[in-house]
């Protein structure tokens, strides 16, 4: 019995493919430093872990749009961060994972087309293929921090299928925070070409340098109809887990639309959407601090690349990712390699080989994705070992 | 700016629509009695909630087709029902309703066409327009207790767009249980048509005729690798928040389709994977009391119904829902009027109006859909109260 087209069009995870290799090498007695995978290492908040161990209701269905505490807890956070949203704009979703699927489906029908950036978040494509819409990808330059190009660059792209621009700043998995004016180019084409802005926004809070800072798309008074922010406790709360997202927009169809999809899974996990509502309020106590330790890795992660002569790469702005282009042949070959053969006095790497987040094809080749997702001991460790292992890969 | 049709197409929950009106009602004072939503008043298991209370880890992304001690509890839980099912056969979903999108978009592409029996459960309406498929509709007759028409009648509605038969036994909204000679032809029909079927079964537990019993269709071997079976915890465990299910597929292209969708959303809610292996596994143990319960509720509802002249109605043979045609010219109408006109010494009912479980326009004009979800007593007198409220609905 065939697939459907969608299915063989969805790739499997390129950040979770390489797992066999990893438990292999583990079986051998190898110890893998993660750096493949956005998950914190970083500690659930004592908040979150608390009310999770106090709940004692019945798991009953919730209501679709999420419980009032969790929407007004939102609403709070966003007024903190002085941003125009009211409840009303708000709908929880089950990760921004869902939150992005409901965006795509609210706006777009199938064989529409998507602009999106290159490299960009590997699960879009899959968020296209299940909502049968296809990622026109947008090419970024290594040499340009992955910044934008031209809005007249942009525009080509433009066809009368484009229903939507995509758009992920602070971004995973190129660290790029993109300037007020690449910001104001977005807006100013959408509203051009009557498309929506998708702005997947769940690392607003890690901005890495002091001279820039994160701007929602939410500031621009005359697109605010056109726009559908993600956004995600993931990785701010370092509570990836919880599966709490949420999708906001000041267009009230498309909150009416993200409702009936809400309406039809019924509900988000209970007691994550309780637990969370504490540290969401407290927010502006807590983010900055985790931003502050990114900070110091990304410094980690940057000094060590300086260690590997022939790695082409910039300093990322923001996020907690960052993608060189190695001095080697081929990425997939040479994380699989790592896995495969390589350990240096009992250590490896896993790295996310960065082709499959570009949907051009042959892009990527020699990149790598790497989450600094390890303390800055161990970080600086695993940077040692990289530039060893690339020695000895080469020879 | 437009919202994409299919954001057009999906209808709004019929279940909750008239919630606005219940809330009035209670402001005025009025107890409603809720028998428009399939959420059980049973307590979630005791176990379940102690372990939710016992969770003290971080909450980092699971493995995303579930953690391995859910994934063998549910294969014990399959083992005790004698069926054939094994661990590499199972990904866990973040609940049924994920499982039915997984199904859907793995066997579909845009505009295929998908065998439905109406009355169904509306929810179906969502996921099709999500997935950008074409539910065709066959026609049930309460006359008939919604069974199943000829092998022929049903043949009749396949078409070269026709992918999947998508079936539910138990059924909801209707509480018909497929006989085993009504599913040998469901499976003929798929096997001659080359057509994938889903089987929703997430009412199994509950066949409330000691004569009649849940035929899983897993349990015909010729049909196995053209079948998905969709469960959940929602209601046989009483854990309708903790959004598990399952998704269950001996055609191994299709469980490795379902993970990379269950990649793209990374995982799905910790805490309550955790919780629900041990009901899980001691199923045995729980779910027939509750089944017994079900049956006491629907002895209830039959014999109120015979009080109420003019209806219309057969015995539900499982889950617990029933669709009686009710002597009133419009069902949304009086529904709406229980709510915002009628109450009997203090109280009213919700029920949910049974056109939209039908997608044949003025199909199901004078049915509702009752859920009994009350005990016994307070079933037993919200039944009284319908008859009260039809009489002077009709005076």
């Amino acid at each position: 019995m065939k697939l459907s087209k969608r299915a063989q069009q969805t790739p499997a995870s390129p950040i979770r493919k390489l797992y066999p290799l990893a438990v292999k090498a583990k079986k051998r007695g190898v110890k893998v430093y993660h750096l493949n995978i956005g998950q914190p290492d970083l500690e659930t908040p004592v908040c979150v872990k608390n009310l999770c161990t106090k709940f004692k209701k019945n798991l009953v269905y919730e209501p679709s749009q999420g419980i009032p505490e969790l929407i007004s807890a939102w609403e709070k956070y966003y007024r903190d961060l002085k941003l125009p949203i009211k409840e009303k704009d708000i709908i929880v979703t089950t990760g921004g994972s869902e939150a992005i699927l409901f965006a795509l489906q609210a706006t777009t029908d199938p064989y529409d087309e998507v602009l999106v950036f290159e490299p960009f978040y590997a699960n879009y494509k899959s968020y296209a293929t299940q909502s049968a819409v296809k990622l026109i990808p947008i090419s970024l330059k290594i040499e340009n921090n992955f910044h934008l190009p031209s809005k007249k660059e942009i525009e080509k792209k433009i066809t009368k299928k484009t229903k939507v621009i995509l758009i992920n700043s602070p971004s995973n998995p190129t660290g790029t925070v993109y300037t007020k004016k690449e910001l104001q180019d977005i807006v100013d084409l959408a509203k051009k070409h009557h498309l929506y802005i998708i702005s997947d926004e769940v690392y607003n809070e890690f901005v890495l340098d002091y001279n820039k800072k994160h701007i929602s798309l939410i500031s621009f008074p005359k697109i605010r109809h056109q726009l559908i922010l993600i956004d995600s406790v993931s990785k701010k709360f370092n509570a990836c887990g919880a599966r709490i997202g949420c999708l906001v927009s000041k267009h009230k169809d498309i909150v009416a639309t993200a409702l009936k999809f809400a309406q039809a899974r019924l509900s988000s996990p209970s007691i994550e959407q309780y637990a969370l509502i504490d540290i969401i309020k407290k927010a502006r106590s807590y983010t900055p601090k985790i931003c502050k330790e990114y900070q110091k890795r990304r410094n980690v992660v940057y000094q060590g690349l300086k260690q590997i002569p022939g790695t082409i790469y910039r300093k990322p702005e923001g996020a907690f990712y960052i993608i060189p282009k190695l001095p080697i042949d081929n990425a997939e070959k040479f994380c699989t390699w790592l896995l495969d053969k390589f350990s240096h006095k009992g250590y490896t790497l896993m790295l996310a080989p960065a082709k499959d987040f570009y949907a051009t094809p042959n892009k990527g080749l020699k990149e790598v994705r790497i989450a600094y997702v390890l303390n800055c001991q161990e970080l600086k460790k695993a940077m040692s070992i990289l530039k060893t292992a690339i020695n000895q890969y080469n020879k």
